[in-house]
């Protein structure tokens, strides 16, 4: 075989006149006047090669029958090319490799799409035929960045510190958070392994164990119903310390995600993040995860509507709901048909109705206008901010259907409108989450991270006066509206753990049946300790600008759990299944 | 809390007058004379703390009733010891902290062993409380020698245009290798995924795929009954590449493994690496995976043997056997039990007697003396090298029993004499597998390493004349008796997978059945390619010199597969099966 030289898509003017052995996959081939061009592709990018007779009148002949993604070697000169055939598009434009030498590495059959970039291809094609949808440049510019991401994390992260430790993949079903994958186990016949959902507990127990500082891009498992954004099998850089603070920490993070940005796509962000609390986030972007490139925050209008003569509005406010509005500038000029189409997408996040009020030469406009007093609808205007050619929608409801429904407005508004700049990193840490929340159907509070979740000292009072009002010390990151990050701090005291079991209704025995060995664990000389977890998927997604988590993964499933590739999972004998001392019990299809 | 401004290992003579606040744990406390002398442990080391009521009452009173492990933060000043008291085993002997201020952090229960090295306490009992034997030096000092020689491995591959890729962890169930884990999909009644053994096929379909050069520290399964050095999932470092043959690919691994060890425990190993073929490995030392630190090499005497008057000698040699022999320097002088004792062992390995033959005062003495000729046994001294004080031990069986017998009891003997230096590493390049062994159950060849293991191009024609005389381009690493990586090159072109599948007795019809996808995708231009996997738990055990897989792993599974920590495998839900699809079906006692 002709020992390969250099990457075909490395070759400059500097190397004209040096004989080249280059290998690679023919991109595309044109034949003029009996002269062959090809354009040969490797992972370092595309470079002409041309086969004349005159030059070699056998290469020429076995050119002429190659075909598109055969594999090949040549050996050739690198030439100048002519100055009007100079290629601007092409980073080795300016040259081109005359071949003296060819080798047929490999044919290929004619591939079902063309190796090229934005093709509009059903994605069970490009997921079915996965290893050619990956000679793609665009797929793989996108795992180039993941594993060139990968390691600024491992570097920064070695730097300061972090030793890299590996957590089990089989290990123990937990009883509380989302559904477990299982594993039958042969050797104990009637139980199972869990894959974890996290590394969770063992980062904790590492933190007893006296590692200090620990990290892993670890993969996590979640036998969920999948969403476009979601896949049973994830990676997250997950990050556990000791005698840090929650500031030590975010601080040391926000530097870590800004070598990242600066390191793979140089862009700089500026530090420090903004923090915005829960409550905020909620209250102004009716989202924890709020998308902060552009404003149309909401209003509360709750005081304003309360004594209103919209009676759906007075009703609300009184009865302990919310009334608020966003204001969609310059959509006052919209269509009564268009602000009607709205409503479906509204009702979709619990909204009743949508009311609505548009200013126009003046003049608020609208069928609740006339509910209002002068005084009133003056107030409105200056709370909305309000001008000629907005347009103001109004929601009135529980706070949590306000938030959904308007936030979610907010953002299909603001994309419609062209509002966000798609160039923009707008960071933000989400901090003081309620640690509890009421269940309403189990009659009790329970843990709106996890049971080991510290709250902020200043708040430890509110456990015997209403557990609803302790502030977490926890905090996501996010970014342009997407969570790409979250942790908290851990309860290290007993006395904390038992406040907290006591809350969620647990006694001592019943928190110790759960959560046995981490309990005992805790007994023996706990460290303050703390972490965060970022979905370094969703974070590669977002750095190549891409729109779906499955791109950034070189062998993704699809949104049914399947993987076309390898068409997983498939039926497996009897034996083995007689081996794990399991049946298959198909339920009858009525039932399922 | 204290804000850490040191580290307790880190701290020397030029900090002496500073105020230092330190995070830690007691290892332990003692009080002379009222003044209290602590041991503060954090990652770094151990430094000497001070409570006297001189310096601070309160601190003093608190630190009475602090105990081992107690979690601590002092502050303090740095201060140089008296001649008399510098401990030169300690890092920090020279100083101590005088402590002003201290806050307990938390207490700790009596641990159930000493934090401390080299303790003799079930294994059992440490996998239990394993975030305590984590605190225990050395294994705190393997976990970082583990996180250092990821990060080596990972920075000498990204350095060289490797991309570190992820492939998937729930995958299919495959035809051919070892027991498979298998995950009952919720989704897909009744269908399976499976654990990967490898990512064998995720990487060659990688190379397909226009990625080049590869890697990954990849989790691996293989549900099969452990041994003492066998995980049920353990790590691999996997590599592929492209466009490069077997001599460039191990010359470039040969520079990384140099490099780990170079920069983990500062050893320098010679390049390049010995290179044995697998022949000569069993010829000489009965084993694919030599110990090369010593000699005692096999000798054939099979050609001796048949014509001699040892029935047994002569009858193997003559019907195929080998007959052969090594010779234990030095233990001329066992006594008949002493070397009797030898028998069990060898009759693990197959043996059925054990023929031996000591050199004493210049004569060979033993029962089978007297059935040589004079002629046969000068011979038989100069092929064995044999000196007044050896003793040779003979093995006549097939070749697989010879070099079975031979091998282990050269290994045996090796240590028993002492002749195995810990501190020597030698590495040494297994090469030319045979591609095919003939399976006398199945009536059929199969395949040495894997079905897509390239042959070399010399002993092609073999395939239609004698299939077990063609040598693979297969290769394994091995580095004091343990196989410490291994791979191949791989068929990349359709005819020699055609010959090969023929030879394994298979239609390419049946072929497609088994191996489908991947003879797909291998018709779209495949590249040559080619890899190899480190097995990275036996890596980091032989470079941090521990005698068992598990002190390299932060929460191993025991010789039963089971998780002691977390108690895993264990029941669970019937909800948990029914969802699943699945049903318990215990085998009654009996056929277990």
């Amino acid at each position: 075989m002709l020992e390969r030289t250099h990457q075909c898509g490395k070759i400059t003017k500097a190397d004209i006149g040096q004989t080249v052995v280059l290998n690679g996959w023919v991109q595309r081939r044109r034949d003029l006047g009996g002269v062959l061009f090809i354009d040969l592709r490797d992972r370092s990018g595309i470079v002409q090669i041309v086969f004349n007779p005159e030059f070699n009148e056998e290469a020429h002949a076995i050119a002429d029958r190659v075909r598109n993604e055969y594999v090949l070697a040549v050996r050739g000169t690198v030439v100048e090319r002519d100055p009007e055939t100079v290629n601007p598009n092409l980073e080795t434009g300016e040259i081109e490799v005359r071949v003296e030498e060819i080798e047929v590495l490999n044919p290929a059959k004619t591939p079902p799409f063309f190796i090229e970039d934005g093709i509009e291809i059903d994605e069970a094609i490009r997921l079915k035929y996965r290893y050619l949808d990956l000679r793609r440049p665009e797929m793989l510019n996108t795992l180039m960045l993941r594993s060139k991401a990968a390691k600024i994390f491992r570097d920064f992260l070695d730097e300061r510190g972090f030793l890299e430790i590996e957590t089990p993949i089989l290990t123990k079903s937990t009883p509380e958070g989302a559904r477990d994958y299982l594993v039958p186990s042969r050797v104990h016949p009637g139980e199972f392994f869990a894959l974890p959902q996290s590394p969770q507990i063992f980062k904790q127990l590492l933190m007893v164990g006296g590692i200090e500082r620990y990290y892993q891009i670890a993969r996590c498992f979640r036998d969920e119903d999948l969403r476009a954004d979601r896949q049973p099998e994830f990676t997250q850089v997950d990050i556990e310390v000791s005698f840090m603070n929650q500031d030590q920490l975010l601080e040391m993070m926000e530097e870590l995600i800004c070598r990242v940005f600066r390191e793979t796509i140089g862009v700089e962000i500026e530090r420090p993040f903004q923090r915005i609390t829960y409550e905020e986030a909620i209250g102004k972007y009716g989202s924890d995860k709020p998308d902060l490139r552009f404003g149309m925050e909401l209003v509360d209008l709750t005081d304003l509507a309360a004594n209103c003569g919209v009676k759906v509005f007075a009703s609300v406010a009184q009865k302990g709901g919310q009334v608020k509005a966003i204001n969609a500038k310059g959509c006052g000029t919209w269509s009564r048909k268009e602000i009607d189409d709205l409503l479906p997408f509204a009702e979709r996040y619990g909204a009743k109705g949508l009311a609505w009020i548009q200013v126009k030469d003046g003049e608020m406009r609208g069928p609740i206008v006339k509910f209002f007093t002068e005084e009133e609808l003056a107030e409105l205007k200056t709370r909305m901010n309000a001008e000629d050619g907005d347009l103001i929608l109004f929601s009135a409801d529980t706070k949590k259907v306000v938030a959904d429904v308007l936030g979610n407005l907010r953002l299909k508004i603001g994309r419609d409108l062209g509002l966000i700049d798609d160039n923009v990193y707008k960071f933000a840490w989400v901090v003081d989450f309620p640690l509890l929340s009421y269940d309403e159907e189990e009659k009790r509070y329970v843990a709106e991270h996890h049971p080991f979740t510290r709250p902020r000292d200043e708040d430890i009072h509110y456990f015997d006066e209403d557990p609803s009002k302790i502030r977490a010390q926890a905090y996501d990151l996010v970014l342009n509206g997407y969570e790409v990050g979250g942790g908290s701090m851990r309860i290290y005291k007993r006395e904390i753990q038992e406040k907290m079991f006591k809350a969620l209704g647990f006694t001592m025995e019943e928190a110790y049946d759960k959560f046995g060995f981490l309990l005992d664990a805790f007994e023996y000389g706990t460290p303050p300790h703390g972490g965060i977890a970022f979905g370094f998927d969703r974070l590669v997604m977002l750095l190549a600008g891409r729109k779906n988590l499955r791109d950034t993964i070189a062998f993704p499933k699809t949104a049914n759990a399947t993987d076309l590739l390898c068409d997983a999972p498939s039926e497996v004998s009897d034996k083995q299944l007689e081996e794990l001392s399991i049946r298959v019990a198909l339920r009858p299809p009525a039932s399922k």
